[in-house]
């Protein structure tokens, strides 16, 4: 196929463009280009661009190399890549005359860019489900920890009780927004952009909503040199991960800390932790480690896919073609190890009951529900009750003391000298108002940690979990029912 | 407000974080300061939580304000931030008794965080028609284009003819998907936190939708933890930003080199060029430098957002609410800048169809069809035809010939040397095939630079444009009529 | 100066490309343009390209100009940039004939180019101290908390005890290489492109070794159109800068949480933490949020500029010129903003000693030393000994009990049951061994935290920082001299 | 080595973490690995830490190894990573006594990350050659192409005139400050962790100086928690190459466009061209492509780095040692692709000289000289000289004509109309002006295209290339001598 040129390509071209190419192609291709091929031949006999029996000839050649399998085409960088390799192949099969017809009303350029798709739709189907088995996760911890309370931060200083149930549905609430773009991102990728040959379309009279619909897509990218050039849809895929792995990065990264001996929340289950070499005391979660660290190869995919599109004109390059991809199976593996270890840390790990609570007790966290009260009961200003508050916690951490020194006698002395009148509550109620778990059942508002009010989330992302699994398993049947139709076409033309 | 510490800030935690943030808030944050702080009184109104007169006296003041502008509010760095002097303010307008009633049942979380997506979605508002204006032209440019011929590339190399029209519509087909991730974008954004405080929602019996619809929300975001950790929506706009702006990079790119010397395809307005101060003969398209490379300050904006949030506990921290906007102005202004310029490039630009059209007609980029050709009419396999205008082509190549010099007799040669016979076509039918108008109005595939094709594109994306528009308008008139419910409640109220 | 073109420059381009630059140039560049100015006329008249008179009036316009200020040129978008403004400004002063003369012999191109550098240069020398005063404030900490002890963690869990003074002086050590980066990208910033022309020289016979030196450069950056094309000196900073960041990054990540509850270790003064609006016992070390992820907006300045330098020509482009330097001030602005809230974060910090000791006694990092103690005293093989620790630790971590828990006596049924025999230690002899500080300065080896190891490192570290001061003390003082040289220069010719 | 853990690792982890690990390390450690064992034997020996025997039968056991081969190593998920496995292997060699002494006065952390040092610096060394390689390639194109006169562009427009060997010797200067960089990272990446042990070193009286030596560092990275920490050097590394990709990706694209059609100033050989499935007449620089976007990776290999260090404790943590480094190898990969398809892509370039003298004399890039011309002969202030051939210019463009049209008599018009008196030129002297060559030839600046600066700066150049090569060479022969020193005392010790 190179008459144009007066030499083989060189050495080096061979071994740093034509091979790594290659490899990764044979591993990843053989079946969609097969599936490329036949649905092909059977459009192009459809519309007598060929003749039936050429077709004949053509799709049993392709049938009969998908049952010998990848290794029967000898990979030779001499013939460039992978669809050279496997025309060449075929046409040693069926001759010159039959084989020189497969690419007809074709070019490299609409054929790998919808093997591509295929590949990568392929991989974002074996992806999806680990998203929906991770959010199934997180809303059954959420349920078992509706009652587990906690101390919650913000800037890592305890703030205000919480549950992990309410936490855990939290995460599980960032997933949604996280899928809802993953989700989308297959009506862009879902197109095929067979047909569009080189750039320009083509003068034969080809069906590409025919093609397109027996290998799964939807239809046909229409504008032709739009169909070459784009890559978008990956660098949708891309962002899309980067956008979840940030928020599972930041889960983790929580979980971490929370399994210090400082914090003691939480700690791995010995199957997911590791040990050191020397330091006979050591039960590492270093898997978290791992896990929060992952999310910035998404990054960095995107970040590459962008950058090698810079400056390229639109249209078929191989910067766009080749090197913008450069990281897409990684973008996929990590993401995969990331829900995978993710999982699998929180399945059985273990969860401090006690001791949170014990800490949410002690740790002051609690007292913004005591300005409340003076609020609610009082009608003190909300800023007056921050002052009694704030004076009676200053006052009890300079004597190094914690939350259960808090008194009503305490509480009565600042509230004459702010508000100019005790609050004349007994120490129960006082107590009564910093317990973390009343404080939490307290909760009323909307979307808060009340218990009743974490059931209704999982409740409703339950419904929404199944609603998205529903959408998810209508793309997988489509594909399938397509290709049914494929393999229905082609056996009643062979 | 700082009673729990003893001392002032310091002079360098005053200028280097307290002082910035408050110069950008004060520009920004005015008018949507004061709608929050409206909504959320008629809110504690309406629930009781405080009373009618004070609920007037705080909704006054805050009308009062509105009305002296900005620049009433002192902005001292010592009361932290811009909530803090507005609040400092408002109690010296009515008192600490009912002005630290404002901040009951919120925290600077919650509002923050609203009042981010408030400021957020009005540069979101100024931003959208920008890219409608800019497919309106495209589509303008690609009807009037529709039969203006050019040659097409690949590698940069002459591929195939196709029209100037035609690569517009392709353009703007590219921008329909991204325009898709932009508006899919809203959906995230447009949801309130207030509400959900520092992170744990409230004890008091607050009423979040309310809230939400007066500020023209479709409602909260449920959960209060993700509420106060997300700025997931703020990534997706970037994200989206920076495809789009790939698409319109590389398509100023092309601009770019047609306006080179060597190609000669276009010309922009002198109004849109520059010249040199020392090169008398100097017309630069230096603008299309600035279009080009334009779309990389949206990458560095996500992957700004993306770092700054790696790391963090998933909660309320300064990283995600500080650090992870920091260039989401730069990326709005940036937007802007891009699209305006482009569409003001291509407003005027000159187009050289007839360059254009010779260039096509010499350059061999027509000869597929001549290959197609011999396929259609003489039943040479695709390999075949392939051959002998291949060994034409180089015959005419090394003679120093371009395409004019392929002849019938060339032709023939060729065919009996690889076909066994030859053609038999007249000089006129090997120039009909050869001729770049012909070539393009014979591409009937679908998609293809046909002009009827092109027609039917333009046809169709202005029907979509129309339906994006109208999304869009939704969005818009969704939150007037909630300012104008605001508006009411507040009147009904004072 | 836009003879060449029939219009003048469209307000959309005004808007978004001259005005930008304007506004940003205004500011920074006067007094660099005026001393490239006088630097030209000088060697101009030197060189007899034009006459003494000529010179002697250009000289004193420019520094009639200077006196005046930068208010008196006028920016009009209309004449494109800061320099065009400028050189109508002196032509309104002294005339075409003469005011003409000004710009022989050299372009905007190399002009923009050399006034970048020094305005780069001006941001250098402000930042460098900053790194050394850092530094400096390490130092001291580090002798200052020489026999503080406290546990030293891996993957975040107590692995071994150290001195808070150590682990200072390892963040020291880490800013040494970093600043080496710093300081090396001295070596490529401090050349002259100044008489590269558009990119290609001149015909004049221009002397550019003489203005290089008078503008405080090393000399010329030969190839001229190397000089123009080139920003690596920009990417360099920024990569130096990302890297330094990245060290003080997680430095301040380990602070934020040394100073969680949960730790303890450190709390930062009051006057720099912040509070809650309504949490009363807050005291927030959010400035150490801000510290750490600043860090990020480095990386995006570096990746910005490469990005933006991707697929261009190598030459004079407004991608390079404008566009790739878009962050490098807010590199500058936010490098400094995190060198001073560290180093004002860490003066008056508290340390909480006390603790450290006790966490550090009872947390089971100083178990190694046992198992070492086992090795040296016993001859046990260093995993027979790892064994026996390990198996002890486990029983008392089975039991709910610290380290202080482990006796004499389970030693012994340990040792008996692995290596055959007891140890036959004192219950003293355990305890000495399990001491922390002990422990600590039993580490001999080299670079470990031995106090005296720590000494040892701070005086070499000392040492080196005066070093690393004398040469940027070097740096300063050749430009100071250079501009002496400029003033000597310029006062002689008028 | 698990005892302190109740049950194995889970296959999830294994899957995930374990695995990868264990492949990757496998292929690149076991050389290294073996060098680290001997040289710590030999040094627990020197400082009788272990018995001579001991050591003598350990030394035996890694010679064995040595000689048997990486197969021997059972590779088993279980044991964690390479090292474990590697010591359970040697333990069942030797059995636990003394197997189990292997491992003493050491950690994982330090073996690994000196591990990590090490295979890095042979990648680094197999690297370098190839900028020398390239740049001996740039330089000798340079001297080849000194009278290659071509158009040099500024905005992509003709702008002067240059030669080829100067623009080759401004990629190749721009080469040696990207050198710099790479070559100033051995600095830091060449010294040791060894003796670290987990971060805090150890009690045993080690000489962290020898190990160091033998196994070719310059020394040992001090302070030992700053050792385990930092993977500073790989940034370092990444930075330097993604630097120097950013000016090959430019160059790359220069001949990029350079082999358009319409430029058709160069043409790659057949070799390193690939063809069209579909276009007959297609010899497509595809090459090119790739090698102008691969600098992106090196970008993404940075910013990975980078991503994955953020929010990360100041110490050993596998964020860092594990994921940090997840590109570097693939960084190691695309630079050599980058170098070997650049140097193979100019080595038999064709360069078309007559054509692009002809462009360069037609397309006004020589005006600039005429403006000067003017200025040095006639005196006119060169604002004056601007406008009158500016004039002239626009008259002839205006008219389609190109810049052989300039005649003495237009100008003579102009300089009447502008400077009040004709020129008085021949219209031979006009031509003499004119001609690119002479042009060229007349630019007598330093660092210009002048053939004889050229030759200077070349020579200069090759005389900088030695000098590199030389401090390379230094670099590897310490590398080589310290290994037989090494080895020496290997020999002496069994």
């Amino acid at each position: 196929m190179r008459e144009r040129l007066k030499s083989k390509p060189s050495p080096v071209w061979a071994k740093y463009v034509a091979l790594p190419r290659l490899t990764g192609d044979a591993v990843r291709s053989f079946d969609n280009m097969a599936k490329i091929n036949l649905a092909h031949v059977l459009m192009l006999k459809k519309e007598r661009i060929i003749s039936d029996e050429d077709a004949k000839i053509l799709l049993n050649a392709v049938l009969d190399l998908l049952k010998k399998g990848p290794d029967v085409i000898p990979l030779d960088p001499n013939y460039e890549d992978y669809y050279f390799n496997t025309e060449r192949y075929l046409i040693t099969q069926v001759g010159p005359e039959v084989g020189g017809r497969l690419h007809t009303a074709r070019s490299r350029n609409d054929l790998h860019s919808t093997l591509l798709r295929m590949n990568v739709r392929d991989e974002y189907f074996k992806e999806l489900p680990r998203f929906f088995a991770l959010r199934e996760m997180l809303l059954k911890k959420a349920v078992e920890n509706r009652d587990t309370v906690m101390t919650g931060y913000t800037h890592m200083q305890p703030a205000q009780p919480m549950t992990m149930g309410f936490y855990f549905a939290g995460i599980a609430q960032a997933m949604e927004r996280d899928f809802d773009r993953i989700s989308a991102a297959f009506k862009h990728l879902n197109y095929s952009t067979l047909g569009a040959c080189a750039f320009a379309g083509t003068g034969f009279p080809i069906d590409r909503q025919y093609t397109a619909e027996l290998l799964g897509f939807y239809g046909p990218v229409l504008n032709t040199v739009d169909a070459v050039a784009t890559r978008d849809y990956i660098m949708e895929i891309m962002a899309a991960f980067a956008m979840c792995a940030s928020t599972l990065g930041r889960f983790a990264h929580d979980l971490y800390y929370w399994a210090t001996d400082e914090f003691a929340y939480i700690e791995l289950d010995d199957a997911m932790s590791s040990v050191s070499s020397i330091m006979p005391q050591k039960k590492n979660p270093s898997v978290l480690e791992y896990i929060k660290s992952k999310c910035t190869h998404q990054m960095a995919a995107f970040s590459d896919a962008f950058c090698a599109m810079r400056g390229t004109p639109y249209t078929h390059v191989r910067d766009v073609g080749g090197e913008s991809i450069h990281l897409i199976w990684d973008s996929f593996a990590e993401m995969e190890a990331m829900l995978e270890l993710l999982r699998e840390a929180l399945k059985d790990m273990k969860i401090k009951k006690e001791h949170m609570k014990d800490r949410a007790d002690s740790n002051y966290c609690t007292v913004t529900e005591l300005a409340d009260a003076m609020v609610k009961r009082e009608k003190f200003s909300f800023r007056t009750a921050h002052e009694i508050v704030g004076h009676v916690v200053m006052e009890c951490v300079d004597a190094g003391l914690n939350a259960r020194a808090i008194t009503a006698e305490k509480l009565d002395a600042a509230s004459v000298q702010f508000a100019g009148r005790p609050l004349g509550w007994s120490n129960e109620e006082v107590q009564a108002v910093l317990d973390s778990l009343e404080s939490v059942k307290n909760r009323v508002c909307a979307g808060s940690p009340k218990p009743e009010n974490v059931d209704a989330m999982v409740s409703a992302m339950t419904k929404r979990l199944a609603e998205d699994r529903a959408v998810f398993d209508g793309y997988v049947s489509y594909v399938e029912e397509a290709y049914k139709r494929l393999d229905h076409d082609v056996q009643e033309n062979v």
